[in-house]
């Protein structure tokens, strides 16, 4: 049974849900950015105020997420442009496009940066004949938009996924696809938990630890406990043992790309809780920012993984934990076959299989 | 297709085959104890002369694995009395009580602890009559049979375990039951990949890293590369896609407790990996020696499960990774039912299901 939100609904529910912290924000000429690097020990926030920082920060990880690199490169291309001072088209354009080289080079597989380069690319072309003053402003109105847009699609997100939850429910969730993440109050499989939340439904979640980065235990886990959500963490291996407690009802997961067919990757261990919820009969939830979908890719077979150093697990937590010269696999992601999954959940509805028909109709 | 050794090759193996890290020993009036807390950072050994020292040792985990936990208080209490001076009998088992409840005190957990420590009970009670002098040799004497007789187990289960294996496999494990748990060449779970690897066979395991103790990539890591194994350490969330990619061709697990119906307890994370390994048509074998084998029990259900503190996850190892505050779930063991288990291999002989008209003939 579908519970259906209006956006006016969401919106006046907003106006008395607390602040949400937010990543990534633009504030008197200056992005100010939540140091996500510090947490969960310390809650701090930087502020940017030239290209340089910007680039540090995306590239240290200081802001992490595909969205919340994307609305970072946004304002980090108007903090490049804005105190170069020219009237002459050509120039601002090799300014702006050494800036936009340089950004880009930050963090080399971010899909959501260079989505967000290409069109400030465009928008700049376009303006030509408009005064430099003018495309500046273009530009940083455009930023704005880059993060508005992004938190509409988290709020579509959310109201789409809310008819999946029941008050009481215990939901599983791996990595964090969470507000931090996209610079939004909702996040994406989060989304549908802190909206349950603000309308008074107790969830409780458990938060997979995720190694080998800890993204559930750093970064889940803090988000959800700031926001007041009851969470528990635990060790990906744990999760099977939560299942067959029935202390979970559900699994809500993000993604970084999903094929037309409906298999996607996302963090490594995703693919392993997919079928542990099988086998347990819990439905199983994925969240895909229309940015995610990747009509161009058959299938999850096309999906290329990526290798991450040994290090990462051996010497993860400041102390070395695996003997020297030992022999690692680190894959970043892994891919989920569409099989396992009850539906994906997007901004623009809720697909369910075949999953090829309901993409083509939304994105095709 | 089964491939029978007899003991005699083994033997014959053996003195060929390079020395094993024997875990503990006895030298010279001494108890010598791999100092596993250090590994993998450092191999170093403890000489340990007193019944202080062994208590310290088990509490601290420098000695782990129970095997090799029941091994080291057999020379524990016979250090505890090496030196005390007395030809009253009764002065001498109030001694030997005294250390005996003590030694009981440094791991309440340790099924293998309280077999020796009743075991060498029933010795030194049925010495009456002795010399005390006579009885303190009984008591060495009987520690070295509470090795040797571990030694033939573990062979027991490497033989039965080898017919799993063919040359070339892939295989996976989870935490450590390997030889410096047990204290012999061969450990439990690894048993038949130390046999393969003497027969020559090419072996490629998959260790789990086993989180959060890690004694995947601490312990069964170093162990394997140490005995020239090839062997990868994978994240726990990294086995479903290790099997995916058709990596692994068997899955070996040790165990804590095995109920009278073949249900499991094993270290957390057992349960997860053996759903996958069904999911994947991957045969999955426990490696049980006798004093695992539980037969008052009657299913898993009945199986108490250990939880431990929140800071083995959210501090492991010596940098916090998790909120303060956070609630954490951190059961030791999980529980696995025997429907995944495709064979139990005890020193006796391998059982399949229905597990329970094979343990009634085995260990009835």
């Amino acid at each position: 049974m579908a519970i259906k939100i209006n956006k006016t609904g969401v919106e006046a529910m907003q106006k008395t849900a607390p602040a949400f912290i937010d990543a990534v924000k633009w504030e008197n000429d200056r992005l100010i950015i939540l140091e996500q690097t510090k947490l969960p020990l310390e809650t701090s926030y930087e502020e940017l105020t030239n290209v340089h920082q910007v680039w540090d920060a995306i590239y240290h990880l200081k802001v992490r997420g595909a969205p919340a690199i994307g609305i970072a490169a946004g304002y980090g291309l108007y903090l490049s442009v804005m105190n170069f001072e020219t009237e002459d088209f050509n120039q601002f354009w090799n300014e702006f496009q050494k800036h936009s080289d340089y950004l880009a080079s930050s963090r080399p597989t971010a899909v959501n940066l260079f989505g967000t380069l290409e069109r400030m690319k465009r928008l700049v072309l376009a303006a030509q004949g408009k005064t430099v003053s003018q495309t500046k402003q273009l530009i940083l109105e455009e930023a704005h938009r880059v993060k508005t847009e992004n938190c509409d699609i988290c709020q579509g997100i959310a109201e789409y996924g809310l008819q999946f939850i029941k008050d009481g429910m215990g939901i599983l969730t791996h990595c964090n696809a969470g507000s931090i993440a996209t610079a939004s109050r909702y996040g994406t499989a989060l989304g549908p938990i802190y909206l349950a939340h603000e309308k008074g439904m107790k969830i409780k979640v458990y938060a997979d630890e995720t190694r080998p980065l800890n993204q559930g235990s750093r970064l889940t886990s803090w988000e959800l406990q700031e926001a007041g959500i009851d969470v528990t963490l635990i060790c990906d291996n744990m999760a099977a043992m939560v299942m067959a407690e029935g202390k979970v009802q559900a699994v809500f997961v993000g993604c970084d790309r999903v094929a037309r067919n409906g298999d996607f990757a996302n963090k490594i261990g995703t693919y392993g809780v997919a079928i542990l919820a099988k086998e347990h009969h819990i439905p199983f939830y994925v969240a895909a920012p229309s940015s995610t979908i990747d009509m161009a890719t058959a299938s999850g077979k096309e999906i290329t993984i990526e290798q991450r150093k040994a290090e990462e697990i051996t010497c993860g937590y400041g102390k070395r934990t695996a003997p020297e010269g030992i022999k690692v696999y680190n894959p970043a992601f892994d891919v989920t076959p569409a099989r396992y999954v009850t539906a994906i959940i997007t901004e623009k509805g809720n697909l369910y299989p075949p999953y090829e028909t309901g993409l083509t109709k939304l994105f095709g």
